[in-house]
């Protein structure tokens, strides 16, 4: 997606080979117009996929993941992070492990809002290890229903998230793939 | 907002006389349709207010708020929720008491996102004690920035945010304003 592209070329910031901050549009302040060309993209990507619910995590997938179900006519759903839940009875609970800030979540929805059969696509603003997206789709699987897919806004392919859910079976559509961050700029696939 | 009291109608689920459910469209379901119209309507109201900036506190608020964002062709700040910050420096941090969860949370602005002379659209889900949209106008403030408005989705009238806000000042605009809650139902304003 070029325009996201561009942005990140323009406000991206470095912070080292692993880490990129994109705060000035995507993670903390928001570019609306931006969230809702995603929005847009994806849907056009799913639009013969039987879509019945968007599901994300709070709080930086929350934007895309919106826009993504406002195009698609369908609910979005978010999952809460949480350290450790007492209520656990009407929820669906799985651990998320993350390795930017070492530290394992938990991350539940409720069983209300997640019925079987439902085709479920999973939007994330970043995929690194893949962590939050495979806590997300056992999550779906809990519930008897499919994944869809996994729209990514910024894939950072030189990490193994991607790969490995795309070994795993799942279908996984990322609108910008970053092969390298360094000080001398950021290196995009294709 | 009509579409907006029928959902609640339909859908909130009374746990109180103080505590209403919206969980099915609102706060961990979301409906998109129904948070554009919501954009629509807040940006209306403030088509000639000169907004630069909306700004909200995460997670919740984020939908309505981008949604506004939108529609007002501006960026959207979420201000993040965090129970002590060691990096301080380059962020407006404020106290907000939840009387909800019993708790104290900081909530966080980065300064390079609002800048003096800003006009900033405050827009969060809920209004009860008014503690979160006080924190986030003391932000915009510290800043030197200035409070256009404050947009509520859903007003709790039986609880003295809004009246607290309007006596400090500032202009409140909530969608859905209700002043009693009961096992036999929901009482609206006008």
């Amino acid at each position: 997606m070029k325009a996201l592209q561009d942005k990140i070329r323009q406000e991206g910031i470095v912070l080292s080979d692993t880490v990129l901050k994109v705060d000035s549009f995507l993670n903390h302040q928001v570019d609306p117009q931006l969230m809702y060309e995603i929005g847009l993209t994806f849907a056009a990507a799913y639009a013969d996929a039987g879509v019945t619910k968007v599901l994300t995590l709070e709080s930086s997938g929350i934007a895309p993941a919106v826009m993504t179900a406002l195009a698609l006519k369908v609910p979005l759903v978010f999952a809460r992070k949480q350290k450790s839940l007492t209520l656990r009875d009407d929820l669906y609970i799985e651990q998320v492990y993350s390795f930017t800030k070492q530290v394992a979540s938990e991350v539940a929805i409720s069983r209300k809002f997640l019925s079987p059969g439902e085709k479920v696509l999973i939007i994330d603003d970043f995929l690194a290890y893949g962590e939050a997206a495979f806590g997300m789709a056992r999550i779906v699987e809990a519930a008897g229903a499919s994944v869809a897919g996994i729209g990514i806004v910024i894939e950072k392919s030189f990490q193994e998230g991607a790969s490995k859910l795309r070994e795993a079976g799942y279908r996984v559509d990322s609108l910008a793939r970053i092969t390298a961050l360094s000080p001398e700029g950021i290196a995009f696939a294709e």
